[in-house]
């Protein structure tokens, strides 16, 4: 990965969240949708913001997406985002999508906003209709404050074992921008959107437009870049706000300070994108894989992900063996364009394959670096400038536990 | 699957292998290689046959697989196969492929043939160089009879439990035809020839090109669709050897009995497949997902592969958990075309998805059925006449084990 930050003055903010950009509310609480746990969360802006979204790509998009979407067309803005854990809503048919509609009329006539304004997000166990009784107590009762993000990011796991949140700041003219986010995801999680919810907000002021094509762009070096099992869920969304609270001129493309904002935006993405791999289900470790020298970045992402995605890899990784021939298999499998003979992997700072032959390293050091919380995998394929990371977690026993036994 | 055993008098010989055919001999013993078990086999025709062969699509193939295809390429014939477990020679540069010729070289020595009648093929750990010393020796004492199928069969074995052998027969202009194979695979197991042997014989008359149209079509639906765990290797191969013996008039597309031939092949075929898939690393049960009604075959095939090669798929099976909304996850994530309100889904006899939802069926009969050692599930779209199959098997907590420890 380029390291952007200093390049454009992005700072990472400590302890922020999605309520650190101003002018946004959020809260979570529990509404009985499980037995123990926060399971129903609101995020709020002062004024409708400017929204992007994207969507999963499963055939089999859930009622609240369809709900979401049709509100964002309908607007061009949000204001609220109301989300419940549990129960996913999806393939619930005509009684799943009037639910999903009943959840935005709920929130828009207690907070008297447009209905479309409002989005919609669950996540769960998929082919139950919603209890309609505790989702009407949740869209009643949850309560918003300036200060409860860990409130509204509990509320929106599942088989996660920890909050995801980041917060990142960087100048326009001038004035301090803020961009927040906060995220769910621990299984399912494979390409363009999988059982995984991203929430970002900020106080920038760009049109929805110009918001959607940065999203879209930073999604696919983040989200879309990471694998836990290569599996995609119907209900997978990330969603941006920004409400222009910082009060600076309409940010487009044009301005100076554009690559500042889209690289902020960048670097929450990829933030959230490896707090979800690293919670991967069952797993010890965070692995990333960078790729460099392949005849273009798409060639670059696409070795980087079938490395990263590798159950062969995964569970080397996990075994704390510097499997180079995994590696190897992995990359030979990628439809990418790739010379063996041209080929370097280091597994950390060690080159392990070099000229289509193993090269002598230390085993004892491999399995050293391969103990820690990240294990960083480097290809360079001397072949043009493509580039490309992609991220993942080691394969375990506790994710064949996790999933022998949980119910969609 | 079309059952077209009877349609085309193809029969089953229980109990027949590679040596049923008339005019083939094989062996295998230990050479050193292994520990304790045999790693070094041989078969042979009486008479230069013709051969097709299929290789892995991995950019690091591996020496022998480049040794054979060039005999083939020359001489478009073989008449011999000489292989050894333990050692790849993958991933061992310009040593790796003189070693190779070397070990064609001894085999074509002993036996008196020329050098191009003999293919080459290696299996085990990546980048080390063949003990040259235990090779030659292997070469040099390798015996071959009419009746040690099984120790050549044993001898390819990796990580595999069983030993995977098979054989029908048919009829050509009223003379008797018969086609045997011998397998082995058990991780590594994707599309395009993973980590697998397969060698075919028959005593068919076929000249190779006719022969290498039938042995593509018959991989395209059988070894090219099992999945273990979706990775690939660098010493694949699929051969087939035809040496004529059976005395028919040569055979050709054109022939009447042309079709039985073509399914006697895709049974020897899907049986060696379906042998290796129910053998997965750590597996407990062969799955097999039939999908019809879809726009193509090969839709139809791309969304069973997805839906068996599916991790979340693959633990539910495991954990016998009757759970139609990963099969759900799986098929909605294909690039297939899906109609998700027209799908149904059954989990051995029993409807548990249709019309865009969940159908009451009985879990208590699910976890029976699933209980069994082959769990079949079945798709149907509604879309067309596309048809397909593919095969693979279970998650669990061994897959893991044995790879978490096992060095390339």
């Amino acid at each position: 990965m380029v390291q952007t930050v200093k390049q454009f003055q992005v700072d990472k903010v400590d302890g922020g969240t999605i309520l650190t950009p101003g002018g946004y509310q959020a809260g979570g609480f529990h509404s009985g949708l499980r037995y123990k746990k926060r399971d129903f969360g609101l995020l709020m802006s002062d004024v409708p913001a400017s929204v992007a979204a994207v969507y999963t790509q499963s055939h089999f998009q859930a009622p609240p997406l369809k709900v979401t979407q049709e509100s964002i067309e309908e607007s061009g803005k949000i204001q609220s985002v109301v989300i419940n854990s549990a129960v996913a809503n999806a393939c619930t048919g005509k009684q799943g999508l009037e639910n999903a509609y009943q959840m935005r009329k709920m929130i828009a006539d207690r907070f008297q906003i447009q209905e479309s304004y409002v989005a919609v997000a669950s996540t769960g166990v998929i082919g139950e209709q919603l209890p309609m009784d505790k989702i009407t107590y949740g869209c009643e009762h949850v309560e918003i404050t300036n200060e409860d993000a860990p409130y509204f990011q509990e509320a929106i796991l599942t088989t996660d074992t920890c909050q995801k949140s980041t917060c990142y700041q960087l100048q326009i003219d001038g004035q301090t921008v803020t961009i927040g986010g906060a995220a769910k995801g621990s299984g399912m999680i494979h390409p363009n959107m999988a059982t995984m919810l991203g929430f970002i907000t900020t106080d920038a002021a760009i049109e929805s437009d110009v918001l959607q094509k940065a999203l879209s762009q930073s999604i696919e070096r983040s989200f879309n870049q990471i694998t836990v099992d290569g599996e995609t869920s119907t209900n997978d969304m990330v969603l941006a706000m920004a409400n222009g609270k910082a009060g600076h001129d309409t940010l487009t493309e044009d301005h100076s300070d554009w690559e500042a904002f889209r690289h902020g935006l960048q670097l929450v993405c990829e933030d959230l994108a490896k707090q979800i791999a690293r919670d991967g289900e069952g797993a010890t470790k965070l692995i990333e894989v960078n790729v460099s020298g392949a005849q273009t970045n798409d060639d670059a992402r696409v070795i980087a992900k079938k490395v990263v995605g590798s159950s062969l890899v995964k569970t080397a990784v996990y075994g704390h063996d510097a499997n180079w021939g995994r590696i190897v298999g992995a990359i030979g499998h990628s439809e990418a364009h790739v010379n063996p003979e041209a080929c370097d992997i280091y597994i950390e700072d060690q080159l392990v394959f070099s000229d289509g032959t193993p090269c002598a390293f230390s085993e004892e050091q491999a399995t050293e670096d391969m103990s820690n919380d990240k294990v960083v995998i480097e290809i360079r394929l001397h072949e043009g400038d493509g580039e490309g990371t992609a991220w993942g977690c080691d394969l375990t026993y506790d994710y064949v536990k996790i999933n022998a036994s949980y119910r969609t």
